[in-house]
């Protein structure tokens, strides 16, 4: 199937498309009956973010049929009212120092069937608002917010993009520097800067610098250890614009890796185009973890493969839908995952090939596209 | 009473005192009777790094009255073999591609009371465990980790104490480039690079760099806007150190900010001083907040002091005790707090003044170092 590739310019902020954030929470009081609710309490922050625009750390939002009631404390009363504003979200907000809960639980009291987020609400919070909050039924839903957040609009492909190409022109600046020996530390915090430089907000997450044996460890940090001769470097990095993440692994050959590392590193980069080209619309995204695995198992590595092929990305670095075997999830267009099988193997170190791609009717589009080829660093 | 200020060299990771991981099971299992459990899931993992170890994202600790089972996936094989063993603490070690809930309640079929920890484990996974994965009674548990963490072991006080040199010396480093009219973000990059520089394993925490009118909010995000004469900045940032915290808040002048505002830098630096002086083992978390919040109300500004004074300080950055005039806590030797009144106004901007201290019995030390004296910058 179709594989497109278009390199993007980097944007900045003020060049991103704009999100239609505003509608969004009609969207998801179009799911009220298929939930069982008559209003949802939302407190996943990432959520919240979705549904208003808000990016601050306290905050609970109440979506009622008729209207919304968005509640967070004083420190931030302005930039609440900034952001969903900006946003073009209509809400009634209130402060209020006794905890965001309480006040959304008092503008949820003639409510019969209030649904809470089970995945994210506490066994204590639950507790609390069934003891002393809400008289009423409580309904637990599960993905409510994120099965809107699974197929992604133009202005968040647009962020998630620029994450991406911003990850792309970074280690472009500084993959040479892998055969100048510097510390796995080193390579990363070069990498990050150089992220940084390019406009990222923020790192997506932890970058994982992973060199000759620290590489049989799939979620490394990076050590003191010095990258030399011989080793394969495993670098799992990306770059987080306007809330949106990149997500992109490349495994570096330093010198001269033996014929062993050598066929790993074409067996994971194999299995990850294999995979690749199974992603489309309609696809079930356990049928392309099926093709990274097969690939590998067919070398004898199938045991090495130690995690799952991929996941949704998004606001959040690891998202709807999962690219698993277990997954019963079925790509659909705008949905954004990432296909990243690798290979550890204690003696060799290991390798892992990770693209974030935008899935289409037709196949899928990266949107990581730093070379894949081996790369000898000499 | 005495208030200590060591100047500390900062120090390399196996530099580091050891801190006492392996009997830490034990304490919490002397804590079984009062929790009223047989058994504790602890899924929370901080704390399982507490009681372990061990610092991979994905992990159940089942702790027992005679053993525990550590339950991980395929990605941490090595990793978590090598800290638990590193860390002297001995659990037999699964690894589960089921998901480790299921392997740690297989684990925990023959407990009758078994503690989940309510306030982490999301009413889902209560759910859960209730219908599927336990048959015994299900105990909720709250702080029943935490309580152990509050009083920090000398290992664990040193590396506070390294993380909070290291953000000290970098501030020292970057400071004067305020004058030189950067955006808040270029100068929180500046302050985030030099920390890495002296060893800080990752940030403490977003870097908080608001100038100008953007202090009036408590946790502004670093932003395009360049930082001139007569700003008040507002900067809130952090190292971490082998898992550790620190959290220092400094406002600087930058200028001539005028009388209104050099008053707000003068009354919160009082206020944050007279907290400290307060601080001591025996006394209530409260009456930290209560002596910073009279000095700020005689002054007039009680209404724009928007949050509490301050929280514990360790393998979160936000944790027990909270210093708030809701807080029940007593500080104890030992635990770490900081003290951090503000003042926040839409004309004026923002000060905020900030220090991490280390409780004693006789008052407490200063962890954070750097001049707190009104620092006009030229």
């Amino acid at each position: 199937m179709a594989i497109t590739e278009n390199v993007t310019p980097t944007l900045a902020p003020g060049e991103l498309p704009p999100m239609d954030v505003g509608s969004r929470m009609d969207a998801l009081r179009s799911r009220f009956g298929e939930l069982g609710v008559d209003a949802l309490v939302v407190t996943e922050l990432t959520n919240i973010r979705y549904l208003s625009g808000f990016t601050g750390s306290s905050a609970v939002l109440l979506v009622r049929e008729a209207d919304a009631v968005f509640v967070t404390d004083g420190r931030y009363t302005t930039q609440s009212e900034q952001e969903l504003s900006d946003a073009g979200v209509s809400a009634h907000i209130e402060i209020s120092s006794e905890g965001p809960e309480a006040a959304a639980a008092a503008a949820a009291s003639g409510v019969d069937r209030l649904g809470l987020e089970a995945d994210s609400v506490s066994w204590s919070s639950q507790r609390r608002w069934a003891s002393e909050l809400f008289s009423g039924e409580l309904v637990p839903t599960t993905l409510a917010v994120e099965a809107l957040r699974l197929v992604k609009d133009a202005g968040e492909v647009a962020r998630i993009r620029s994450a991406c190409a911003i990850a792309d022109t970074a280690l472009a600046q500084v993959q040479s520097r892998l055969s100048e020996g510097p510390t796995e530390k080193e390579f990363a915090l070069e990498l990050e800067a150089a992220m940084m430089r390019l406009g990222a907000a923020e790192l997506s997450f932890d970058t994982i610098v992973a060199s000759g044996p620290n590489g049989a460890r799939p979620h490394h940090q990076p050590s003191g250890r010095r990258i030399s001769d011989g080793d394969l470097v495993v670098v799992d990095f990306g770059a987080l614009v306007d809330g949106y993440h990149s997500d992109m692994t490349r495994t570096f050959a330093v010198g001269d890796v033996g014929a062993d590392r050598t066929r790993m590193v074409d067996v994971v980069t194999e299995a990850q185009a294999g995979g690749v080209e199974v992603v489309a619309a309609g696809v079930q995204a356990a049928e392309v973890d099926a093709r990274c695995r097969s690939i590998i198992e067919e070398a004898g590595w199938g045991e090495a493969f130690l995690h799952g092929t991929g996941h949704g990305v998004g606001l959040d670095i690891h998202e709807e839908p999962r690219v698993s075997g277990r997954s019963a999830a079925t790509l659909a267009s705008g949905q954004v995952v990432t296909v990243e099988p690798g290979v550890y193997l204690p003696d060799l170190g290991g390798v892992r090939v990770e693209d974030t791609v935008v899935v289409t009717d037709n196949g899928c589009e990266r949107l990581t596209l730093a070379s894949k080829t081996p790369q000898p660093i000499h």
